[in-house]
């Protein structure tokens, strides 16, 4: 297991399926959690220990709001964790942003944008960073950003077509 | 000692010295400790234990930033936790009120103003608290609030004299 | 009695449902009334001070936009007055919520997140003031916050079946 | 006396002298206390009474950060109330902007922009409204208008020397 | 007539209906127009002039996004001048409560919150100004506010009925 | 070919559709791309250059979130650039909005308020800049001027007879 | 004359020098006037019809606050108009960015990012519209451009020496 | 050479020094050119290409404003780009932040909280990247990170003298 996922709570899971896609795209294998921050900080850093011996490399937390659980699975290991800011709260994700990308000197989170993008985007970093020591994934991922780019010449096909 | 006050770096000292003062004015017994929520979580772990079995029955916690202090602080105990925002960061405290209001349902933290003001409110409304129980306490708050409302006058005749 | 609620609305009614259910669960003894810092303020007074007679030791006001009705609590008693903004506004609660958490020193409200969660956490956080002379209610707020996280561990075994 | 100009602090007054100078400027005879929302409710509320029975049909209300001094004296009056927001806070007056104008239905304060060119425009908005029964000050009004728009003429020749 | 209210669109007549109820309730003569700041300029310029002629003695205008109406009506009358900043723009109404309630220093803009709560506050505002030489509108201003006031422990009871 | 007019992904063409219209209306010829200024780099950069030798004379970017589109076309071009912020993301196109204004000293970008009327008002835009050398066009778009003028007075005409 | 130069005040001239000195490396001729939306709008109409008698075709309107100037112009011209919203107001600038870029559909904006930054913007875009047609004014400005790349390349190699 | 770092602007050398130090502590071999995105983005896209030749694995990019430098980098490249929004401007980095977190699905950046502590937090995870294949360096950090929390104890002490 290369990732391990925590989200803050169940109903993060649809703001992260389009990451999990990604994983299993790239096949990186990966472990997902619900865990608080505030709620179960045992289980938090029990998970983060467990994670660690069962081979994770990195971390990646989704929450919402006042939204520390990167922060603090950063502050329980030295591997590198990727912090997507939950969105749909009264105030829309701002309140999840600021406490997520605000982290203090020392302690680094990788701080991905709001919601359903972000967390896609979150699984793609992860790609990118352990492609540092896997070719093959990095020749994978070469490929994704290409098609992606194809993918963009074929969407300006479609739209001249409303004209 | 009754509160437990901690402070997420030397530098927020001048914050909340006000709120020391007031502690000092009611003769309540406090902690002070510099504990970070993400560079020394074992410590603060341990340093809210550690404050229970001294006798703390309220937390205080002032932090900047993406203000995680109040929270981790929240997640370790069952007692009353009260928050101060600390500004001075380059978005003004508001990444550091939102990170410390915006708290999940079930762990809340008593969130103050953003700097001084809300620091010695932090310690004002541990004396409230307090006074539940301690109705001496409570006189003496009462006290404190009728000279306040006083000093308001006084204030009145010293701009009248600008005038 | 021991905990005043008040509302500044009927409309807030289904945003605090959740934390009168706290009350019922932790059998709380609470009283609510509707009341506003601008339409009713000598009605707003006068609940203050029955409230109190009544027993009330704690007061919850829940309000929107340029919410006072904490603010305006406060400064009629000196028991401790939590706030719960209230969004909903055009400006998604942003408005209440600095109307609540910023007030000038010496009148302190302990504001809670926006909205129904913040409700909840505003009902609990008067349980845990409520606890510090009531060493039976600590103890069913203790099996409250482990069955809260022991929840979470049920979550995570919900989620990990839409794998 | 015609307008009753309460501050929230004594801090306040630097913000709102070029206020009084228009009072001068027009001789609109007025009162100015220090009497704050929070500290001193029962003070404030004696000030409306007292201010209405010598005279005032106007309030002008500065505070700064959860600013209720405008929105309870409005409470407590059936006349206009017109509030400033005072800048200042780590907030820079956004959290008293809110505070101000977002009223709820029903009880109106006019509210004008932060800080000291919002407390000159309270005073022109107070002679505009004594204006409707006081032609003679309307005159003024007008000369003033024209003053403003003819130094702007002044202002051009003066920058165009700098080119 | 007394009061001459402009609308930005025709669209922001939905905002404003609760405003113009006001105005029925208190039998205040008032015309309506929609007019724009920027797509008729002149046509503004001339409905503020004919209004004037035309008795009007305020001016309410209710615009949404960069809102400048307020202001350019402002800048061609000595008439008092209420803005609505109308919401339902992506920024929520932010932009034109700023652009509304920020005038720069010798043309004040009385401003009201954002939306239809606002709409309304702005002809009960205007009706406390013409109360100002109008006894008995101030009388039954007077019954408005105890009817309300009233209206608040009729809510009140009703929410009791949910416990 | 006079305008070229690129948008940050397909979802993106509801939003500009409006302004395609007053290119037919105005009869300006135009092309339409999808192209991103992240996903597809390359493609953006050759779009820029096509574009100007077909005789594009002004770049319409309209892109959402960390909006980058109309920055980077900017930087490959000596053209003008207009800018249309895309809302609809979590921060309601305040992120777009910023990201496309605030270019540093040197790459000006011509930014558009957010969303339709936004992508409407940067078509408008672009004729205004044409008819710097087309007296015709400038001729059309005073009429289109007039007309707006007189359907404000119309729409004024429907409002009154909801009264 | 080809541009026309409005501000708001005799204080923003500091904030527009930039822009005046782009004028004069690329001998653009240019007006300058004070002229105030609200304090000034008759003359600042006048000024409108004035300048594109004397040639302007293109309009830079720099202004702070509830920042109409730009709005007001573009609602008396058919030519092209730039807007520079100028910061130092308590919120920073933000109010007259929102005032200055969200325009109602039909009267465009081209705002540019606020202050010092966004003046020399203004002028930089006004040299782009003007290249349109005078072709060594384009040539001048590629020439620009290159050294504005170029001297990034000599800021890299002084950053290097401080390594 | 392991990281290669881009700053947008001579004058961000000062918010980057503390991440040079944290290069040096860990012997991290880095690059460091001045670029910009908009204004020379052949230059970026060309140190992209040769830095990646010269063995750079993970890209930093600190810029202010509608701060796009960290989004250009990560488009031309596969490998991990992390990106440090530059406070001082304006709106005080928060167009900055906005710019750099929000990127579209498939182009993800790193990113850090606004200014110096981002900066050194963004050298830390570099660091902590870079020990996915490189146990001494984790074993470093590792120690840094005790150190970290050691002086968190010394901090303590000192703020306890002041007692």
């Amino acid at each position: 297991m290369k990732v391990a996922f925590f989200i803050g709570s169940e109903s993060d899971l649809d703001v992260i399926k389009g990451a999990l896609s990604i994983f299993e795209e790239f096949e990186v294998s990966f472990s997902l959690e619900v865990t608080s921050a505030h709620r179960s900080p045992e289980r938090t850093k029990r998970l983060v220990m467990e994670s660690e011996e069962q081979g994770a490399e990195i971390f990646i937390c989704a929450a919402g709001k006042a939204a520390h659980l990167a922060g603090v699975v950063a502050s329980h290991t030295t591997y590198p964790v990727i912090g997507v800011p939950v969105g749909g709260s009264d105030l829309d994700g701002l309140d999840a942003l600021l406490s997520t990308v605000q982290m203090p000197k020392g302690v680094p989170v990788a701080c991905m944008g709001i919601g359903k993008h972000g967390a896609i985007n979150a699984a793609i970093l992860a790609v990118q960073i352990l492609s540092l020591k896997d070719e093959s994934l990095r020749e994978k991922f070469k490929q994704y950003k290409t098609k992606m780019a194809d993918s963009i010449e074929a969407s300006s096909e479609k739209v001249k077509e409303h004209l």
